[in-house]
């Protein structure tokens, strides 16, 4: 059996995590990352590294032209809708908030499919591998925090999706091989992520969650105190801060 | 009531056609065109003109980006995997071509259903319409011609497709409006299309189908050849052909 995968890594804990599994998982796995135009380069640096420490591929996707057409999201057109409002953890999974982005999983799915796809195709039909000994799976890394609130981060949708993935695909039609979609940490708490991360060796010093491109993460935004969180509730020093301060880990 | 559409134009007859019909139905149609860097001005250039004919909105999206990404196709890279060798009928249908792209119509539907999903967001969140009061539809042209060897071509990718649309949009989730996807020459042959354009009163002089991007058609290439025998099935001439041979139609 031949484990074809691509892993969704933005170079950040949970998608750093879910791809060191994702390693484990696979024979040959992929990590793709999407840049839209104004993404800062910490996080493109992270993501790199990342996949260097891991050992496997890594390609950019530019995907600038989808905030375009997914254009009605306080993320994309930040001067005509307003950010989400804080919110109290009663009214968490209410209501989408404004930051939902248009089928931004659905699009994000359907291109790192179409990378899976075309690698197994090319396993079949020029390697000449047998089709029945080919699995091909993608790794994404929604979690129940996310899933709260947006339609596309619900196990239903992934299910949904995975069907589209056959019915659309050359794999499925002629070979009979479906894509599959795991979603490991999406039950999972940040604390529980972390200590996940320890035990599959994820390599966490190369991450990086701050909203900011400082030469250190602020410790103030959402993701910084969110990563805190985690690290503190998993017992474990950030790696990155003991890093940066000048240790060893 | 209030119908927002969107309709996939490449400039050809069939996209056309379509897309004059999507205006009869709509209230609010836009047409996006998907650009690649190689496609030839000709081809843009009759999108816009049919889009100016109809009066209704056009969108280019560049989507270079999934040609990098869906690899894996003899249109996506020439220099790995040969181009469709000539079938005759009876193999048509047995199995996919190597012109198969994977996951296009995935992509293509997605990226044109977050721009209807945003245009009906606006509508209720900004604008304040009912929610009850909103249509929205994509308008795409497949026809049986492709439709007999392309996975994303068959009527049950088309209901799976809208499944998706359902689940991972906020237009389902939080208002129960689904996105609907018409493909209304996905049956007919080219002369039935012909016909059923002239009913509709579709701008054909400003389309354009050759594969070429001369100054006029090539009248050699399958898709000219495919183009000229259906207008000669409608018994109608082609407006393009006798505008060129400064005719007036």
């Amino acid at each position: 059996m031949v484990s074809i995968g691509v892993t969704l890594l933005s170079g950040g804990l949970d998608s750093t995590t879910v791809s060191a599994y994702a390693k484990h998982r696979t024979d040959r796995l992929t990590a793709l990352t999407f840049y839209y135009g104004q993404i800062h380069s910490t996080e493109l640096d992270s993501a790199r590294q990342v996949s260097a420490s891991l050992g496997i591929r890594h390609e950019l996707v530019d995907v600038s032209s989808f905030g375009k057409v997914a254009w009605y999201s306080a993320l994309t057109s930040p001067d005509v809708i307003a950010l989400p409002e804080e919110r109290d953890a009663s009214q968490m999974g209410q209501s989408i908030p404004s930051s939902y982005v248009p089928l931004r999983n659905t699009f994000f799915i359907t291109v790192s499919a179409a990378y899976l796809e075309s690698q197994a195709l090319w396993a079949i039909e020029q390697e000449k591998l047998k089709a029945d000994e080919i699995q091909a799976t993608l790794f994404m890394a929604p979690n129940a925090i996310d899933y709260s609130g947006y339609p596309d981060c619900r196990p239903e949708f992934f299910e949904k999706m995975k069907e589209v993935l056959k019915y659309g695909s050359k794999l499925w039609s002629e070979y009979n091989i479906p894509m599959n979609i795991e979603t490991p940490i999406i039950h999972l708490s940040k604390g529980e992520i972390v200590r996940w991360a320890k035990d599959l060796d994820a390599p966490l010093t190369n991450t990086w969650s701050c909203y900011q491109g400082g030469p250190e993460p602020c410790g103030t935004c959402d993701s910084c105190i969110l990563r805190a969180k985690g690290f503190q509730e998993a017992g474990h020093p950030d790696p990155l801060l003991v890093r940066l301060k000048g240790g060893t880990s």
